[in-house]
């Protein structure tokens, strides 16, 4: 069964009348065709009982030529793209329930809501995730691949020399490498963060020069034919001192302990806690700011998100990062991540690369 | 006086109780950070009367330190932000309005709905287009010098044999050229689009390898210091024939039209108008089927639309492509695109590469 179909089955099961998609990883997932995002709206609207209709500027219908599955209305420019989506909806004069995707723009929704005044809408992501989530065999080989490419730019980038290159130039390289192994750019740049910087998390690369005794954090992936590949991996220039060698086992142990919680009935919030424990444990807890993981597919973040209160249990076909982190201020931050998927009899990484810490010049 | 300052006064004017912008060029125009969109909101609530307050997660907080005219107020993992942004509104259960940007996702907009059930919300552009459509002269000088950046890399390009270049490996040409004159990535590619498919005017730059005898739409931009360029030539491979030589210099008689009707007083709508009659009067009203420009600046589309029923007055500071196009479906396509500003004494380009068609090999 198609996933239209199937997001239609999950509409009639929740009582929702009409869902609305816009350019985003929803869309790309829906019908294969993900739109971009603009001020010319491009809206798929889905009504269970009837074909899919995409309202889309006349510009880019002919990208969608030839396409039975879905009912395709354009519109030229000055026209107005709602008058097309009111048609879709069969009595708009009633109390209806509406979803929308969580990552259309707020001028849309206003739109629809000025257009649908007795609708009540809600977002679609409790909706979509119940198919997205829970990824088909043709998906968990896509991200596979991503991976495995993503490792063997680790393993180029760990060859370099390090020391008075700028973390700019660094991310630069970064850049060459994956597009090399054909890995398409992600909507993040590589996170290079160096030295003292390395202790936020986030770190915007900058033009801070590598030097010796310095942790660099890389963080970075891009896109396989549509899915995310994301990896970090902390290196060390010159030898390391013993503070950052109990970190950084530390990270390797909670990243452990949180890749052997990731089976399946085991929970979000759990497997965020087995990292934690670990951290805390060596009483570092305090130091590690941020959950320990995110979904990865179409989108670099997406559900489920490994964090504290999440009760969601986990399936076979889930893919997240799991990427505990100890970020000591003013001094130096450890992350290890990789992409992890549930299987039937427990997880497996999408990444290989190496999580031995690795000595660069 | 600063822009936050000048958004409260057109909040005021407009009886808006508050605010809400979200990751966005919005947010950049109005606080110098531009935050990125994801599933962790960051959200700055403008309330006339107080200071504006910055909503983050605690990971990029690091980023705004040091920030004295904006209340930052970040949130870790596991805690929810719309706390925050609650207590930001004195009284939350009086009828109140409220406006968010344009681009904030669907998903935060649901839940302000949510957390302020009395709020009346509506969209944000009508209010930031007041400040963001009139450049000052920062911005101008901004856009002229990434129009600049943009002509050299139409000149370096025109050098090229193009016989033989897939269309993609010409867009990554592009690409190193833009990034060696300093020009970031924009948030669209080049449109590289060859012979038959130059006549789609966002076609998807592809494989299709170049031949003698086509034309090709070359429509490419960048960011200097988060200002766009955007620029069109139509070249030709190989002398062209009759036919393409009638549409191209229609083309251009169009574009030099519109240019000159984008004089202060003017409406945008008469600026497109003036385009299309000169195409209507060559008999090719049919394939122009696009707007003839949109504005730019921070955004690589944003207000003003040239578009017909777009009533709007030009005024001093504003800045759009003007980019008329002629699409001959099967066969080739032509448009030629500058970016304009409006000054008092008339209209100025900031691209300066001859709109001569330049023929190559």
């Amino acid at each position: 069964m198609n996933r239209t179909h199937r997001i239609a089955q999950v509409l009639r099961k929740q009582k929702v009348d009409a869902l609305f998609v816009t350019p985003s990883a929803d869309l790309m997932y829906l019908i294969g065709y993900g739109g971009h995002p603009s001020e010319r709206p491009t809206i798929l609207a889905m009504v269970p009982g009837r074909s899919p209709v995409l309202v889309l500027p006349q510009l880019e219908a002919p990208r969608l030529q030839g396409r039975a599955d879905v009912e395709i209305r354009s519109y030229a420019d000055g026209e107005d793209p709602y008058e097309s989506v009111r048609t879709v909806v069969a009595d708009p004069s009633t109390r209806v329930n509406f979803a929308i995707s969580d990552q259309a723009w707020a001028g849309v929704l206003l739109n629809l809501q000025e257009l649908f005044p007795f609708a009540s809408f809600s977002s679609a992501s409790s909706l979509m995730r119940e198919l997205r989530m829970v990824k088909d065999l043709d998906e968990m080989e896509l991200l596979h691949e991503a991976g495995k490419r993503a490792d063997q730019v680790f393993e180029n980038v760990a060859q370099l020399r390090f020391t008075g290159l700028s973390e700019s130039e660094l991310s630069e390289e970064l850049n060459g490498l994956l597009s090399d192994v054909g890995l398409a750019r992600a909507d993040w740049g590589p996170i290079v963060a160096s030295g003292p910087n390395s202790a936020s998390p986030h770190h915007i690369t900058g033009d801070r020069q590598i030097e010796h005794g310095d942790a660099v954090v890389l963080d970075f992936g891009g896109v396989f034919e549509g899915y995310q590949a994301d990896i970090t991996r902390t290196l060390h220039v010159g030898p390391p001192d013993s503070d950052f060698k109990e970190v950084y086992e530390t990270v390797l142990k909670a990243q452990q302990a949180a890749f052997d919680a990731s089976r399946p009935g085991n929970t979000a919030a759990n497997v965020d806690r087995a990292a934690r424990d670990v951290i805390d444990g060596e009483g570092f807890g305090q130091y590690f700011i941020h959950r320990t993981g995110h979904g990865l597919g179409l989108d670099s973040h997406e559900e489920p998100y490994l964090v504290v209160g999440n009760g969601l249990t986990l399936e076979p076909g889930m893919t997240f990062s799991v990427e505990p982190g100890v970020y000591i201020p003013g001094r130096f931050g450890v992350r290890v991540e990789d992409t992890v998927a549930v299987y039937k009899d427990g997880p497996r990484r999408f990444n290989h690369a190496t999580r031995e810490l690795q000595v660069v010049h």
